[in-house]
This record gives C-alpha cells, sequence and structure tokens, in this order.
C-alpha cells in the first residue's frame, strides 16, 4: 500500500498519480478545508478536520428534521423528490457491509439513486487503467462518488482531482471518504457526534421536540445541562487502532470544556497514540488515560465519572507479529462492560460501540441490550439520518428540508412551545 | 450447520442466540402461527403452516388485481407509489437467483427499493458480528428483511428477536422466509399455489374476467370443476429432498377432497419422507406411492389420472456418497416426462416444475415447451405476482388495491358480466 | 467456447440450443436485419449491421434532446419518468465495468429499475440449467434483457428465441447486445459514432444551438464541413484484436466519401483482419495501412492528415502463446501518441479511445488530457446519453422526447435562429 508520501521514485502512473499531490496533502488540515468548500458548505468530505461546530449543530438539525418527516407519508414523498434527479456511485474496494448500506439507505431516503463498484479489482483495473481514470469514468456517469479504499489519502488525492477538473472547465462531482485507509473515516465520527446530539437534548424516546426529561433527572444531577459542551467522556479498548476514537475524540475537543478518558491496556498498539496525544495537547483539551473502567480518577472509579461511554472492539485482525505474543499477558476483563459495571453508569449516561461488536471477546455482552441507555443500534439509525443530512448539505438542498419541516410542523412546535 | 434443537452446549453467541428461542421453535406449528400475525394479517412469512385457505385465497385475488393493473400505465403508476416510502433488504446468504430476482422484482412493481446482502460471509461477521446483530443491523436501516439461509430455523428465530424488540418498544420489521435450511420455503409454495389456482379459473390466456373455457371442456370431462377442491395431484422425480413438493402438497391438503399421487424410485432418499407422511395422515388426505408415470392406480395409468402434475429435478447435488451407488440401479426413465406421456394427460392438466430443470437429466424435455399445458415458464410470472401480493398484504396496502382496481375495471367488469 | 456454427455433435442442451439457430445465425447480415426490427425501428440490438445512417442520425438527435433536457430539473423529472414502469435484467457474465455502468446510467436517466446478474455461473447454472432457460426466466420478470457474454452469437440466438416465443404467443422482450464474444458489440460502436457525429456539428462546447466555432475553422482549412461524411478516420493500435474499430470502421463506412488510416504493427494479431478488409472493399471505402503515425501518405505525415485519431490498447490478455515472443521484436513507440503528435495534428481533430487506456502501456499519456480535442473522457458521457437514446427508441417513446425537448426549448430555438 502506497501513501503519497512515501513515493520516491514513482514506478507507475496511479504512483505519480498521488505523487502529483503528495505536496497539497502533506499541508497542515487548517490550510487544506477551504478548498475542500464552496461558498459555506462542504463540497467534498474527506476529513474530521472540515466539521466546525456549526456545521456540526447544522447537520444535526437537518438529521432531525429528516427523521421527522419520515414519520409521515407526505414528508417521505417530499424526501423521496428532493435528489431523485442525483445518481451517486459507491466506490467500496474496502469492504465494510455496514458504512455501505447505511449510505445506501442515506441516499434512498432522498431519492438518490446508486450504483456500486465493491470488487477490490475491476475488470477495468486489470487492464491497465489507473485509479484517476476509474474515477473519472464515475464522474462521467454519476453526480456524487462515495468511496471507501485501503490506499491512504486517495480520497483526498481525488478530491483534488476533482477541484483541477473544475478549473479547466471540466465535468466535476464531490467527493464523500467513506474511510480512507487507517486514517480518516469522517461520516463515522458524524454519526457518533449526532447520537450524543440527540441523547443531550433529553427529549423523550418518542422525540416530541416539547417533551423533555431533564427537569426530572436534574433533582439527580443538579449540574446536568443539555448540549455537548462540559461533559466527560469515555473510551474503552483498542484506543490505539481505533480509528474512530481518534475522530471523535478530535471532533469533541472542539467543545468547551469537555473531559476525556481512555480507557486501554498499557501496550504502544493498544493505547492512545502520539498523534491525538498531540492534537489534544495542542487543544488544551483535559484527558486522562487509566487502564481499567474501575480505575480511580479522583477518587471515583472511572466507570462512576463518564456522561457518556464509547466502547469498542479489539481489532484483532489488525494484529502485528509480535503483538499475538504481548496480548496473552494482558488481563482484557478490564476493557469489557458488564451488567455490574452499566448499573454503576450514570442514569442517562449513553453506552456506544461503533459496531460490529465481537461476539467472542464479548466487549458488550447481550444482556446489555435492552438497557434504555444502550444506543449502539440507534447509532446505526442514527447514521442513516445524519449521512442524508449530509448529502443534503453537500447539494445545497438543506433549506429545502428545514422549509418543508416548518410547513408541516411550524404551528405544532409554535404550540407545543408556547 | 447447527439448528437450535441440536444444541447441547452453545459455544458461541450465535449458538446461544439460536437455544434462547430454541423451545418457542420447537412448539407445534399451530401454536406458533398466531405470534407470526397481527390484526389478522401475515406479519412474518416463516412456514407453509401459517395459510389459511382465506389467506390463500385473499393472495390470489391480490395478485390477480397487481397482474391486471400491471397492463396498464395508469395501474402501473398506482402501484409504483403504492409501497415507495419502503427499503427492503434481501439477505440471502444461501444463492438462489431466481428466488432473489422474482423479489426483487416484486419489490419493483410496487415501488419498494431493494438492497442486497448476499456474500455468504459479509465483512461483519468476520469481525466477530452475531447474526443477530447483523439483522438488527438491517432493520435499522430498512423496512423489510427478506432472508434465505442454509441455517434451519434461522428466519422464524429472527422473526421472534423482532418481536422481542416489538414488545420492548423497539424498531422491529417484519421477516420474509425465502429459504431457510433444508425445512421451509414458503413463497414457493405460494407460487405453486397461485399457478394452480390461476390455471383452475379456466379463464382465457388473455384473463378476461368473463371469458371462459370451462364450458367447452365439461363435454370431455363432465366433473370438471373450477377451484383447487376434488382434483388430483401428481408430483414426480424428488420427493424426499423436494422441499417444495412437501410444502405444496401440505396446503393442498388444506382444500377439500384433494387426491395426491407420489411418484418417485423406492429409495429412502427420494421417495416421500416420514414427516410429510405424518402430515397426510393427520389430516386424512387420499394419498397413493407409485414408481412410474405409467403404473396404474385403479386400473389406469397414473399420468392419465392428473388433474395437474409437479415434476421435479433429483437434487443430486445433495447426495450423500452412499446415494451415488445406489442411484445408479435405478432406472430414472420412469421418472421423465415425454412428449408421449404428455399427449396422455388430460387436456386441461397443467405441468408444473420449480425450476431451475436440469439439462442434463431432462426431466423435461424442451419438446414441451410449446405445449400450452406447460405453465412453468408461467410460474416464474407467477412468483413475481404473488409476492407482490404478499408484500401489499403484509404492508397492509391490499385493500388500497383492490380500490384501484375496482376503479379501473369496476364498470367493465360489471358490463362484462351482465 | 461453443459456436453456434463450430458445433458438429451437440453434446448438451445448450449446444443444442445454438445449434438450433445456427443456419439463421450464418446468413449474411442483409437478410437478418428485418427480423430485429419492428415497424421500422429497432426491436433488438444485436450488430452494427442493423444501424442505417438514418438511424444513427435519429439516435443522435434524441441522445441531443436527453441531454439537453437533463440539464433542467423539470426536463429530469420528465425523463425519470419516461419509463419508469420498465423493468430491466443486465445480464453481464462476461465482466465489463464501464459499459454496464454506462448502460445502468442510461437505464437510470429514463427511470428504467435495472437487475443484474454478473456472476459468470449463476446457482442456476450449476443445477443444470440451460442458458435458454436462465433467459427466458429473465424474460418473465423484467422488460428487456441487456447480455454481455463471452459466447458468441449468444445474444442473436436469444433473439431469435425471443422471435419465436412471440409468434407462439408467448412473452418476448427485446434483447440488447452489450458484447457478444469477439465479434460484435455494436453499442460502444453507437458512442463512438455518437461522439464524431456531436464533435463535427462544431457547436460550442457550451451546446448552445445557436452558437458556432465552423466559420473560425474555416479561415485555416477552407474545405471543412460539418458532419461525418468526407472525412479522413485514423486507427491507431491493436486493430486485429479492437472489436471496437471493426465496428466503428464499418459504421463509417455508411457515410459518404470517408477515407480510413490504419496505424499498426505488421503482424498477422495486430493489423487489419480480412473480414474487416472484405468489407471494406465490398462497400468501395478508401482506406491505407501503415506501420506509423508518421508514416507518409501522398507526402504528408498520417498524424497530419487526420480529421479524427481513434486510439486504442494493445489487448495483451489476449496474447496467444507465439504473440509475446514476437510482439518483443516490435517497436511500439510508432503506436502512442505524444504530445509533440498531437501537436502536429488538426485544430480541430479530436482524439478518441474505446478506454480503458493502459497506463503501463501508455498509449495516450495523461498530459494530453487537458487537451480541448481529449474527447475519451466526453467519450464515456456520450455512450450514456446515446445508450438512453436507444432505449427512448427500443421502447418507442423517442417521440415523447422529441416534443418535451421542443416544449421546452422550441421558442428560445427559434429565436436562436431567426
Amino acid at each position: 500500500m502506497s501513501t503519497a508520501a512515501s513515493v520516491d521514485t514513482p514506478a507507475t502512473q496511479d504512483d505519480r498519480d498521488l505523487a502529483l499531490y503528495a505536496e497539497r496533502i502533506d499541508r497542515p488540515p487548517q490550510l487544506k478545508t477551504a478548498e475542500f468548500s464552496r461558498e459555506g458548505r462542504l463540497r467534498h468530505v474527506i476529513f474530521g478536520g472540515q466539521y466546525s461546530v456549526d456545521v456540526l449543530e447544522d447537520l444535526a438539525g437537518t438529521a432531525d428534521k429528516i427523521r421527522l418527516l419520515s414519520k409521515s407519508r407526505d414528508g417521505q414523498d417530499f424526501l423521496l423528490r428532493l435528489l431523485a434527479h442525483k445518481r451517486a456511485m459507491l466506490y467500496f474496494t474496502q469492504p465494510s457491509t455496514r458504512t455501505f448500506l447505511s449510505f445506501m439507505a442515506a441516499c434512498q431516503i432522498l431519492g438518490v439513486t446508486c450504483n456500486e463498484v465493491r470488487d477490490p479489482t475491476t475488470s477495468s483495473e486489470t487492464k491497465g487503467e489507473t485509479r484517476f481514470d476509474s474515477i473519472r469514468m464515475f464522474s462521467s456517469y454519476f453526480d456524487l462518488v462515495i468511496m471507501r479504499s485501503p490506499v491512504a489519502r486517495l480520497a483526498e488525492a481525488c478530491a483534488y482531482l476533482m477541484n483541477d477538473l473544475e478549473r479547466s472547465g471540466n465535468r466535476s462531482v464531490p467527493i464523500i471518504n467513506a474511510g480512507s485507509g487507517a486514517d480518516e473515516h469522517p461520516t463515522q465520527a458524524l454519526l457518533d457526534i449526532y447520537t450524543l446530539q440527540r441523547t443531550f437534548q433529553f427529549v423523550s424516546p418518542k422525540d416530541s421536540p416539547a417533551a423533555t426529561k431533564l427537569d426530572k433527572l436534574r433533582d439527580e444531577y443538579p449540574d446536568l445541562n443539555t448540549g455537548l459542551a462540559g461533559k466527560t467522556y469515555g473510551f474503552c479498548g483498542d484506543i490505539g487502532r481505533g480509528r474512530t476514537v481518534r475522530s471523535l475524540a478530535s471532533l469533541l475537543s472542539l467543545y468547551e470544556g469537555v473531559s476525556l478518558v481512555f480507557v486501554a491496556p498499557d501496550h504502544p498498539t493498544l493505547r492512545m497514540g502520539d498523534d491525538l496525544r498531540q492534537r489534544l495537547d495542542r487543544r488544551g483539551v483535559r484527558y486522562v488515560e487509566v487502564e481499567s473502567l474501575e480505575s480511580p480518577i479522583n477518587g471515583v472509579p472511572a466507570i462512576e465519572t463518564l456522561d457518556a461511554l464509547y466502547m469498542t472492539r479489539i481489532q484483532k485482525e489488525h494484529n502485528a507479529a509480535a503483538d499475538d505474543a504481548e496480548f496473552a499477558a494482558i488481563d482484557f476483563a478490564n476493557f469489557k462492560l458488564t451488567a455490574e459495571l452499566a448499573r454503576r453508569m450514570k442514569r442517562y449516561a449513553p453506552i456506544l460501540h461503533p459496531f460490529p461488536r465481537d461476539q467472542h471477546f464479548g466487549e458488550i455482552p447481550p444482556e446489555i441490550d435492552n438497557d434504555p441507555r444502550a444506543m449502539y443500534f440507534r447509532q446505526a439509525r442514527n447514521g442513516m439520518w445524519v449521512r442524508a443530512a449530509l448529502l443534503a448539505h453537500v447539494f445545497n438542498v438543506d433549506h429545502r428540508v428545514a422549509r418543508c419541516y416548518h410547513e408541516h410542523y411550524g404551528d405544532w412546535l409554535a404550540g407545543g412551545q408556547a
């Protein structure tokens, strides 16, 4: 697997194509975000650093509206027409059933027609076609490319290609990164954030915008507020290789006064990596690393301090040769949630997991599934809503969603808030 | 392949999940059907025993109406909107092109958007995800799961899972069994029955509800009546392993006064199994087993006594090691339909076959294809209509089909019958 | 791979099925075209010889209209409804990502619902199903079969099967050949022709029907005219195995006064084959064969004489054992386009390539991609438009496209031409 940066003497046109953009790729994120935007909205969605708090709140608002409109046939029909003239290519050369189906469903909610290429090697590649020629083919037939690839930075390079084509007057379409090598998976972070946003609205499970259970919770937790700011977030398991942990932690650091707790074995493969550590240090985020869900933090067991807990799977399929032997010495019981531990969590603290969970490891046993704080199945459905919101944003129809929503619910909302 | 019943010490969570429902699965069918219904209509479609004659006649009526509405662009447009807000998952871990495409087409007729997972091993399963977690993922994104699996009873277990989720206030969707292990394939039985229902309406091939050829046939067959009751049905070939034979014979036994003729080699693998025999005995159905299409029944060769003939393929891919040697001694010519045999069949007796037929075995040679009684190609199209009817039934829009049909054809029907 | 003609003693039903049509297949093309038409329009699209200049101009006109209607949401909505009641089967047992996606997109533009079978061996075939039974299954569920197969003439045989079914009152659907063995790929030829038709309209890149750059070009090229007649077309590379070269050259020979230049190594595998030579001779088309893009023709280097250049990939995956050694002696540099050569081409001469191009061979280096004459990416998009036009033609809705187009653009066109 060749990354743009590591190529010294590009041997194939594919290598030369990536090398062409190496310099632009290697810039710090803040210098790049503008290129992936148009008129204040995301054009290409490549890495988590593109999201501001404003964008995150905006997407959550659109996701909420799409979700509520989907409850009536009229709302569904409105949504189904919204992007019925758009055709998407889901180009998934790295397999992921869950991400794939979530994007499919998101497209379908808005009427987008889906196409897919999922073989790692398409017939054209075996005939010597470059990746860029493939992408240009897709952009000839379709209006959007959602891509997932084992090649690091390929999605970013494709976004630059599209920008260059646009500049020279050629056809150009948005690129959405659905997972690129080991580094970025920006829409997964979006659904994790959206699940927290929904949970910390403290509205009823029926999603009535007027009802709230916050008042009751405050009897027990007087300092509890809505929103993501000021809360303590726990991450447990494979922190080192958890792409989703890195992305979510980075996004949470955009919010005021958050604290992060990382619970992982003290092993270089599994504990927090230097890149995340530096990012958090740079932003002045408070965080602590412990080796058990029971480790004390300021005298209180970690599990009892959390406003939200993000569990993860040990990604053993990525083990290096040395890891297997060293992992045998680790007591992984410290990184599994049990019913007893769950009982000690705050009454409102949601349990998340990027899924799939591992039935053989058992980081979350099924008896917890019926706990009302278990959010991991709803996370999947949230992913669908927020990806639909992202599509509406990219294609600049989110204001139409908002207008339709207010026509449907406006009076009732006004009444409910009166 | 583990069945719920055979698991003593469940080793994996998948085993434990099935074991959890083993007791409910092992109940007699009549105790289970109510759980798979809601307000008098099928909620999950799991096994053939759920169909009553009323349901079968109801589905046939809806299938007829969908078929006739599909003849006009107005009718098509009505149908295409009917379930346009629904998304289906076709989860086929046991391959079947024909069943898969038939369900696809049925969905598409009613506007349902289709998604598919057809790999035996999805990427999530290799990461340790349980089958139940996969099904819950599908139920998060989609409104219906149509599943075909090599694991016996898995569809039934998933239906219980959905019921339990419903009961605990979680999202729950209908499950349709498109083939589960060796035991059940309830929608195949439906299309076989529907083909017989259509044939024994004795309306013209043009499907004009006013025309009939029954009057003319009665000159030759004075006792001939419309409908499935009182007729003699032949089954020929691989009776022992023919899941479709077992299902169709069971459904036919719901009708008054039917007689069944089973034509199969006298070999334990190929002749009727004990389960079907007991079921027929319990219901008091008349049946006879013979070893050739020419064997006499009450002095008349079997082939000449039949009101309908259901041919099947020898499923040699399921041969056990011992079978190959023993089968070599069987004269399979007795289980092939020839043009000469077809000539001796009743003039109206339809020839069915669940397809695919085997070109190497030749149970139905192509020269019979042009015989007007050859129904096996029309069977495929009937399967599409009746599966569409089933979807309309499950989603409770069949009454809308009926209303639209009567608006389109009401006056003409009245005139035609006047 | 068995062709109908080469089978002497058909061993399987599949062989017998093809043998059944061998005599009809072996007739000269002009005796066959009528069978693939209905009321003056194509019913089945099987081989390039079915296109007349009238049909080609008609399809180009429809493709232009579909393309322009697609620029507005109103036009898109009109198109999306046009064939929303049709379901297509894309039966691609020979892989081709590009052709497959192009047909998908074409279907989607007109609202046709797509289904696919892409496995070389479907589950039914492994159970002994014949190809004809598979095709009849598809025709039971769907309204159109678009097929690509490694078996020569299979598409043609299927078209005869459909005709025979039609004659006997059975269900029958159109067959479109998307590549059949080594011989025919009639829709690829269509998109090559359409790209030339668009280019030689000499309208602006913005596709305004009123603007033209022909006047300016005539200052430099006084004899230049619109249209395909009277021009010189170059073909370079793998002429011998280039199915697309053979098809395009044949279609160009329908136009008055064209000259063809074939640039290929002097090797029996790579230079023009006898079949194409005879066809051109029979039609009295002027052509010349040379061994380099620089070879002089009437004293002028070939590259400078061309009105259009069609580059191709060396199809090394089809090399015979002997080829590899013999090819090593060939200087392939003569069959690559360079920036320097491109500079010497006529200012308006389009560069085409059927794609994929081979990054390792480098017949067109990427630095030419930004040349305004590089049409090979636009070719892909043209393929989508002209295939949509073909579907509209086959389903007899092209006149509705024309009517809608004139309602949208009629007044503006009239004004623009005034």
